[in-house]
């Protein structure tokens, strides 16, 4: 049998890189990290409950790697360098094989981005992973909500609703090919944090948010903390491969309110376009505008054309019933 | 109802200080912290779960205490001064008078330490609750675990064993009155963390850990991390005052096996017991010396006579079948 030591020892203990900024990592009360002089620290904290964010089956090496990757997203939509990161969970039984493949999928996603597991917690309970994570920016040069400017273009990276339409298919909610449906669930289960393409934008954009609950609700959050409203065109959001074979209708839907793609949405000023597009491919990310910061506030919706499109908005709130 | 959004506005949500460390609080995808050139950041993350570490029923004022103070407990033990925290938890429901008890005691204990809540996360879920606090302290200054020096006084501080008590109280192990049962249960349910010794330990104490397991148990964790042994004097161990009533059987065990007092348990030169005693009084925190740091490996138990007691040593591990 496991004990909780012999568990953290076994499977989330690494020496730490000595010319990294971990002064001290697992096993003492505390982590230490050393800052960086003119540099800020940038910390999220993200927990996933099971039968809430992911099935009670779902693969550990995958469910590791979603539980630190919408972390690290939170990262990128700062512009922030990922450092470091601690992971507090509730475990129902200490199980070998799920623990091995757990800490695997975590240090696969970690080691991309040099980010180090400095600290955590263990106990007994609903399986519940709590992942705090902390990123570098210098001063001022975050990528904050409450910084898009009138005017400002509205940019998506990637593609959107590949996610929801697995949920869809795990809920019977369409009909999806076995390929279809494989590949949306690697969309839903194994998310790519954009990082490179947060770093390449500091300088450019003015706010981003990385799209969790849906791109209305999420660009909502920007609009009403910059105090400012935008016009999205709906038939520009980039449909992931998977969505861009169904209805214009589902399209349209789960484009604008699919959550759990974690792509960023940003705004930067047309005068940055140019650089926007190069930012985006020294990340190796497909950038896509959609859209424009106005002074109206609200959110408005148009098509190709130019017409006003009604669709009814709503953003996922763990809280509501479904 | 209330949404995810709102419940974070209405309850969790205040203006960072100006003149902190706080660059951005809650509400962005990232909080960002200024760190002081010099210092390091401390950083530790708990996890409590409901019928783990409470009971379902448990008062949410002081619940919210508990959740950080075994926090700030673990800054206590590194000598850091609080900063920061983020909280994430999963709630059955969002009810707004136990939100607003938790909220309550939560920025309650907060405040007395200067310690902001910069962001978090919210979900439905069976009530878990996870706190990572940052603390500051200068470089090379930490009370680490490995640093305990053949030769230390071993020290503890305030009492031990009455939250012990509490939960055998609970447990019907033994009879209480009402009022011995009423003054454990405030140990168990809300410690009080040592950050003012810690501070004050900083340039006299070698090693420090806070005894949340057991103080056999954590005591161990310095033994085995700094490569010595010790022997402590049992009967020296300060027995909380509901404990010191009961049986001496009860008291060694308890004061040695018993958790969740979350007192620091530190080790320092005998040159500095007249520094510790004025660090004590300080801090308004009792200090006792209790035993010693030496070369061999293990754990020794001596009476007041100096004669070897032999004690079956636990400490409370959460994957432990009870």
């Amino acid at each position: 049998m496991l004990s909780e030591f012999n568990l953290i020892e076994r499977y989330f203990t690494r020496a730490p890189k000595p010319a990294g900024p971990v002064a001290l990592g697992v096993g003492d009360d505390c982590a230490l990290l050393r800052p960086f002089p003119g540099m800020q620290l940038a910390i999220s904290t993200d927990m996933l409950v099971e039968g809430r964010h992911f099935l009670p089956a779902a693969d550990p090496y995958k469910l590791a790697h979603k539980c630190l990757a919408v972390n690290l997203s939170d990262l990128a939509a700062m512009g922030a360098r990922p450092l470091a990161f601690t992971l507090a969970f509730a475990l129902p039984a200490a199980e070998p094989t799920w623990l091995a493949a757990f800490s695997a999928g975590l240090f696969h996603l970690a080691d991309q981005y040099g980010c180090e597991l400095i600290g955590g917690d263990t106990t007994k309970g609903p399986l519940n992973i709590c992942i705090t994570v902390f990123g570098e920016l210098p001063h001022a040069q975050a990528l904050r909500r409450d910084a898009a400017q009138i005017g400002d273009d509205i940019w998506i990276s990637g593609s959107l609703g590949d996610a929801r339409l697995a949920l869809a298919g795990y809920r019977d909610e369409l009909k999806l090919t076995d390929a279809q449906f494989a590949d949306a669930m690697v969309r839903m289960h194994t998310p790519t944090p954009r990082i490179k393409l947060g770093l390449a934008l500091r300088d450019i954009a003015h706010a981003a948010i990385d799209i969790s609950d849906g791109l209305a609700g999420d660009l909502g959050h920007i609009l009403q903390r910059s105090g400012v409203g935008a016009t999205l065109e709906i038939d520009s959001l980039p449909a992931g491969p998977v969505l861009a074979t169904q209805s214009t209708t589902l399209q349209r839907n789960f484009t604008l309110t699919g959550g759990d793609d974690y792509e960023l949405c940003f705004t930067a000023a047309p005068a940055q376009r140019a650089a926007v597009l190069v930012a985006g491919r020294l990340a190796a990310t497909p950038v896509t505008r959609v859209g424009r910061i106005e002074a109206d506030t609200g959110l408005r919706l148009i098509d190709a054309q130019g017409h006003p499109v009604s669709i009814a908005l709503t953003s996922f709130d763990h809280f509501r019933t479904p």
